[in-house]
């Protein structure tokens, strides 16, 4: 096995780069001190992240495409959150020494394929070495000359929706903890989200006030919607797009369960949306977030108190 | 002392963010799903690193403040030696959970002062637990209408030269791995590297045809302008800047010492440099790098091979 110890820094940073196909966006690409990237909006849209082996990915339930693909997706989708089109991630990588280059080379495949369908690239990175694995993604996006759609413009009156699976990837991850290996579509929805990235352009289309991805779980990011508009969010539980592959413990998946990157918004009163968003409840006057009348305390992920 | 583990991972982004002045080319700062960051240029230059504990800072070492400041500087420093304006950092930081919050207030801090240096801000971050403490950086600037100042630039019949201090980090570096703990100015150049940020303006002003900054040793980084330029780059011994305190084996810390983030540039033959640039050699015809007539093979520093 070729580890990358042996590769060095350099080799493997070229090994790398020759799998990223450059995008439209790129206008100097790997190898020098920083990359060049079209902003043509004369604003850009950046969010960073990191993943940390044994918390937000473990290697005896996921391979290194997946990884790759959802260390791309949350950040992709992140970068849809705010109205915005994605361009490029910068890929920052920490890793064992005794690492084979082929995991690195897989890893690289499923942020570049992943990039590829929600039509951005990789334009650069970093590679060092350390003694667990951390991938820190760095996403940018341009507004196309529109205003970014935040989380603090939900009014009372308006219309709360949902659009992506929701609940698939905790219920996917319960059934790993058990050591079930089935239903394979919760299974896999857990080692590869799938964000809709059209849904961002899509909502902005249809008048959307408020725009996030649901990543911690739908409550607690409604919460922040909440928050953020001074506003309550009622939540009614019958109108919860509730898939029967998630079991007896659907809604409480698809309440609190994080990480599918669904898209969740706020819409005016009135609105009519097609079939892939999902009503789920309304903006009032208050503040917090209440499922069938009852006000829901914090929930979800918390990475240092789980 | 209170944890990062106690206060949570929301608590702590409030704390952290609540230290961070938001500079002029921020539109959106923390809080939402990504930032929105101005580019007047219609183009971004962005460049990510990851500093490791134990690796690139040792706690033992350095003050949390001292990692910020090092840690924007390096980073800032890439966007510089694109001939760009650094506008903001993005932080990505994996903490264990009994790190205290004043740890992670005071490194914040060093961020934020070593980005005022620069005239940047930081727009935003994560932060997640882990076992060992990492930090990923991204910086964004603006080229301000010109073209980037890459490494391939360079051509046959110009001149070389570096701006800033040289060797001293890797002195200080050999103080510290030795227990001592003077001349200070060399431990304080360790923790503390000092970029001269108005460098990348001022070589673009003189004409530089190539601009990099020194981060893994002179010799291995003008390596890189040599191979990507298709040129040969002759160093004369004598005519580098070697500091007395840097003790006898300056030249050597010099050539081949990392993390001081100087810059070193081509110019036009000819050129009349202000004497913050030392003129160290000239470009030739052929390939690699050469002391005093002599080629060179790879030096500096390679994170796995080390």
């Amino acid at each position: 096995m070729e580890t990358i110890g042996a590769l060095g820094e350099f080799g493997l940073i070229a090994r790398l780069t020759r799998r990223l196909p450059q995008g439209p966006a790129v206008v100097l690409g790997p190898g020098d001190d920083a990359a060049v990237v079209r902003a043509p909006d004369r604003r850009v849209v950046a969010t960073t992240d990191l993943l940390v082996e044994g918390r937000h990915f473990r290697l005896d339930w996921s391979g290194p495409y997946d990884i790759g693909r959802k260390a791309a997706a949350q950040n992709l989708a992140d970068v849809v959150a705010m109205g915005a089109r994605p361009t490029v991630l910068l890929i920052g990588l920490a890793l064992p020494a005794d690492t084979s280059v082929e995991w690195a080379e897989r890893l690289y495949d499923g942020l570049a394929d992943e990039c590829a369908r929600a039509g951005a690239s990789v334009a650069g990175g970093d590679v060092v070495g350390a003694s667990e694995i951390t991938i820190a993604v760095t996403a940018l996006g341009d507004l196309g000359g529109e205003p970014p759609l935040t989380r603090s413009g939900a009014r009372p009156g308006e219309v709360v929706a949902v659009r992506g699976r929701i609940g698939h990837s905790s219920a996917g991850l319960d059934l790993l903890s058990g050591g079930l290996d089935g239903p394979a579509e919760l299974i896999e929805a857990h080692r590869r989200p799938q964000p809709p990235y059209e849904a961002g352009e899509e909502a902005r289309a249809l008048g959307a006030t408020a725009l996030m991805d649901v990543s911690d779980g739908l409550l607690q990011d409604l919460g922040h919607i909440a928050s953020a508009s001074g506003v309550r969010i009622e939540v009614e539980s019958a109108a919860m797009p509730v898939a029967d592959v998630l079991g007896p413990d659907g809604l409480r998946h698809a309440l609190t369960g994080g990480e599918d990157h669904a898209f969740a918004a706020t819409f005016p009163a009135g609105s009519v949306l097609p079939p892939a968003w999902s009503v789920i409840g309304r903006v009032t006057e208050g503040e917090g977030v209440a499922v069938d009348g009852r006000r829901q305390g914090p929930a979800g992920w918390d990475h240092f108190r789980r």
